[in-house]
């Protein structure tokens, strides 16, 4: 036996024991006739003593060899400290040493093992394992653990079944790229592994299991972009028998739940918005609603009053920034500089301050009167002390470019509380966007999203404005989940592989299987998949994922830690029927 | 809304209630007047009731037209039914349908959609969507959730943490073949896909996650036996400041625990044995202990008495088959052909028929005498009644046939009663095997085991006796689950590694990320890998795994539902820096 207690547990109540215990060296205070020692485990730290009076020789002279991260066993007994620390759990004993051993010693770690550690990115990354060890990274994966455990509970107990889907499937090149799999049995052929469990969760619908979910890993072979990982886990779920008001009901509650379990915090508000509105009040379709700035069309009062600028644009569109009248021209002129970096792209920001006395101050004052102004203050529902910013031109690029700028503001003015979370449904997405470089419209959510009935004509007209049974889950402006009401008979689904450009052959290659068993009595189905580590990372109040990965691999797709990807033997390659053309 | 209630909870307490149901027509009886339906979704099945008097024309009309399997909504009310069913939960009542709306149609299945169905296992495969919906299939997947809900449950609430580690990782050609992936970012590189999480829970260990555990896929490329898949999930588990005693305790508290919640079984017995002792008492280090039929080495009793066949072979071994001495010669001639086939590969079997009058009849009558087979009862254990079967030959093959042998009598004489669970925890195997091919010693677990400390010397002088700290959970003659105390330092590692044919640079090259984590303060600390499926298929009471997996592959490793492997574009291969060679 290696310990009788944890390095957490140890307080006055043991005072007395005699107690074992194992874990790392921390840190060592040596006073010659005194050695005091941190040791720490995933439980926390306990004070450790030796003392010349007290301890042997051998023991001391022991005690003096240790450094840090070495690894020992000690035994020893529970005594009051004399100076306790009130913010640690063991702060108010320490434990006098009578055995140690020492397990394993360690070279001098690259960085340092604290809450705040001096070893970069890169470093840490190359040695996750000394990364975990410290309290910030560790506690994320105990509380992904937590999280992942709650919707379990949740959903088992909700009636939903967890059934493993397969990894090696078939490649399907629409949507993103897949990773593959080269066959060693079936020559030249290849698995692929899942973006997501998508056809199957719809064929366990038609295979009547009827509330389904998985946490599961998925695969994508993208470009990446920052905080994005080639491989990622989601929270799969699927239910048969549904409208898309059950759906939504049903992960309410699992959202709920978790901010209850996970948070402490209970919902009151579970607002609802179209994409139409989302798009129009916040220029985004992931609105972040746990503070104001909401979009004013500024149209009617700011255009034609002489300001060509304004005039020859689509769309003038304002924001009132509270209490930032008092603004000077140079954190103006930042902003200004903000929104027209390429990232942003904007030509320019218009500005009028409400001042406290109720007059105003713009950049435009050639253009408008104070009353023009007062017009604006009050579409944008800015009060004295407002400043208000406006952006003109192409409608969604505006919009795109103006929220941009409201994020940033909410951020830099402390809005975006990490403790405060604000979910929000948004309903009614488009079916199909048009992609410019390739000419033609693809699924916004996938091919099998199911069109809004009273829709329907308009895919021969126009495509572009017909509403999809599609919903995303957004908390605190990201967006967490998304779904859909499923296509589930076989003309239907056809039809809308063509309207995406397959031909019957590629639809027939790639997805028969899917309309096969739609031929076969498929129930009306639906279902929502949550990206896990962003939901982790956003209860647990951050915005990057990466802490909550254990082993994340860097941009460039690599796990620098073990050095993967990396080249394979010839002899592989052979078996596999492969050759490499760079 | 679908539906107000399942198909599987209406009963008389419901009598008179509005109700709505949905899902599948599984049966119809049309008596022209009347027309009853069963219908079904994953609860249970529900009667719904048509009849001439009390329904329009048109609904009359709808319900003639249903098929089998067609997806159905209906309204209607509970009534009691003239004649009850009692072995239905729902046999007390039925549904006057007074609504009833085609959802979908189906084309007649490929197969009955019934307990047992009339189609065979490629069908059923290629239609799995429709297999899954018979109650044989379901159920297991059902169960499956249940036992890795209770998996969870435990673990986590025994203080472990569920981490998820990588799936695109690197290949280490050590064990199995690995599946590799290609990577287009890095080219001419290749992830692996996980064997097992071996490495990285070993690295959580050096991170402090002193307890982990996962539920993962795990993949190896091998040619399929039957009963193999080569994608396949392990519970895996390590903990750190353990001895091989913490980790028998912990997974025998998970093992009671499965029984006992899933099973409803409590067990009192959790015997341990030596390899050895299996080898020597069963032949088989996963014996079934829940029959007896034990090995008798008598080489002391029959060997030297004159017959030549057995006087000249090492092991001389004998079982008592209990109540078989009424065997006919016709009977004991097909064991004598079982045990010859080619997969037993045995020269042939003596007998002694030990019968109820005390008296004895073998095959080898001319060689032994009355009181010769008196002692191999006496070492048998035989009693009067019983058979007596014995083997000769080299040791380990000898027992291998044997212990087949004794399978199929244990199977054939019902001894191997699925409700009856019989765990036991076999101890000390071997560290290394010899491997015949490759001339060399392997890993009999993994190159990441110790080896008892005591017997480190002999990896010097012998190291086929070498023992490692190595142990196996068996559950009914199969193997459950298997691990080790792992070694935690970088020299016994290198050792190893060496030991194992591995050049230095090959040793770095593939696991030099474990010997660097190793000399940073890594603890002792070891686990067991548990096989998911192979686990529930035993505790629901079968041996075959694949109903217990939703969507298998067949024994080519082929998905024959969705048809993968296949070809992919010309163009995804020259992305990935390929050219297939055929």
């Amino acid at each position: 036996m290696y310990r009788s207690h944890t390095c957490g547990e140890l307080n006055m109540t043991n005072k007395g024991e005699q107690v074992q215990l194992s874990g790392w060296v921390q840190k060592i205070r040596n006073k010659g006739f005194m050695i005091w020692v941190d040791l720490r485990d995933r439980y926390g730290i306990t004070q450790l003593m030796f003392d010349e009076e007290r301890s042997s020789k051998d023991l001391m002279e022991k005690a003096e060899k240790l450094g840090r991260e070495f690894v020992i066993q000690v035994k020893g007994q529970v005594i009051e400290r004399e100076s306790k620390n009130p913010n640690m759990a063991t702060g108010d004993i320490e434990v006098m040493v009578s055995e140690l051993d020492i397990l394993n010693t360690s070279l001098t770690p690259p960085f340092t093992i604290e809450e705040e550690t001096d070893g970069g990115e890169d470093l840490r990354m190359k040695y996750r394992y000394l990364d975990i060890r410290r309290n910030p990274v560790k506690n994320k994966l105990v509380f992904r653990h937590k999280v992942g455990m709650q919707v379990r509970n949740y959903l088992s107990g909700a009636g939903f079944i967890e059934v493993e889907t397969p990894y090696l499937i078939k490649s399907t090149p629409e949507g993103a790229r897949d990773f593959v799999v080269p066959s060693r049995m079936n020559e030249g052929q290849f698995y692929a592994l899942p973006q997501s469990p998508q056809t199957f969760k719809q064929l366990l619908m038609v295979g009547g299991m009827d509330k389904y979910f998985q946490i599961v890993k998925c695969f994508r072979d993208e470009d990446l972009r920052a905080d994005r990982q080639p491989e990622f886990t989601q929270i799969d779920c699927e239910m048969a028998f549904v409208e898309q008001e059950d759906i939504l009901n049903t992960f309410e509650g699992l959202t709920r739940h978790l901010l209850k379990e996970v948070n402490g915090v209970e919902i009151e508000d579970f607002p609802r918005m179209t994409y139409a509105e989302a798009m129009e009040r916040y220029g985004n379709d992931k609105p972040d609603i746990r503070f104001g700035m909401e979009f004013a069309n500024l149209n009617e009062v700011a255009k034609n009053k002489g300001f060509n600028v304004f005039d020859q644009q689509e769309l003038v569109v304002g924001i009132a920034v509270p209490g930032a009248a008092s603004y000077t021209r140079k954190e103006i002129d930042r902003l200004i500089a903000w929104v027209k970096r390429p990232q942003i792209g904007a030509n320019g920001l218009v500005w009028a301050k409400y001042n406290d006395d109720g007059s105003f101050k713009s950049s435009v004052d050639k253009f408008y009167s104070e009353e023009d102004l007062k017009a604006w203050a009050e579409e944008t529902g800015a009060n004295p002390g407002d400043l208000i910013l406006v952006m003109a031109g192409e409608t969604t690029k505006t919009r795109t470019q103006l929220s941009a700028l409201r994020m940033f503001l909410g951020n830099e003015l402390g809005l975006r509380k990490p403790d405060e979370f604000a979910p929000l449904w948004v309903l009614d997405f488009p079916l199909l966007e048009w992609d410019e470089e390739t000419k033609r419209y693809h699924a916004m959510h996938h091919p099998f999203t199911s069109p809004k009935k009273e829709d329907i004509p308009l895919l021969e007209t126009s495509p572009g404005e017909v509403r999809a049974n599609a919903y995303d889950l957004v908390l605190n402006g990201n967006e967490i989940g998304g779904g859909s009401i499923r296509i589930h008979d076989k003309k239907t689904q056809s039809k809308m592989f063509h309207y995406l450009g397959f031909s019957e052959e590629e639809a027939k290659e790639q997805f028969g299987f899917l309309m096969d068993a739609f031929q076969y009595g498929a129930p009306p189905h639906g279902g929502i998949a949550f990206g896990f580590d962003r939901l982790v990372a956003i209860l647990g109040g951050q915005e990057t994922i990466r802490d909550f990965i254990a082993f994340p691999k860097n941009n460039a797709g690599r796990d620098v830690m073990i050095d993967a990807p990396a080249r394979i033997d010839e002899e592989q390659l052979k078996e596999l029927h492969l050759q490499v053309k760079l």
